[in-house]
């Protein structure tokens, strides 16, 4: 079966977020006050052949913590659908 | 009121997205052959205060055409959740 993963990465609390922070200082100048708590992360999606979603889920997961994200300094949020 | 907004930044169909080609191309050697089309974009998040949930939302819809994407090379799907 054919599954499409999307995987979220974002920085852990706590962790430095350059991005996110420059955008969020940048904001005002440009006349959007009302933003705060900016953060920037990866988004990875891609298409994936397991035998069930479970199996599919595993798979990504496993991937993630094998060398998609870095779990010392990233969160990942797996989501699997059917396609 | 307060709002969670959620952008997610992706490459077109037909630009290059190098970052997920090199992706694509280790998997296999890493022992994942079951994936195809390797996308890697971006994952905007901030709190943003508006009067209603379509205001939030035409906020930041505003930001993204603005400065936070290139509507030239980039898809954004912007989600606006009430916290």
């Amino acid at each position: 079966m054919q599954f499409e993963a999307k995987i979220e990465v974002s920085p852990r609390d706590g962790i430095a977020n350059p991005e996110g922070s420059t955008i969020e200082r940048s904001l005002p100048a440009l006349g959007f006050e009302m933003t705060r708590n900016v953060r920037v992360g990866k988004l990875i999606r891609f298409e994936v052949e397991a035998e069930s979603a479970d199996a599919a889920r595993s798979l990504v997961e496993d991937m993630c913590n094998r060398f998609l994200t870095n779990p010392v300094i990233e969160d990942a949020a797996v989501e699997v659908l059917e396609t």
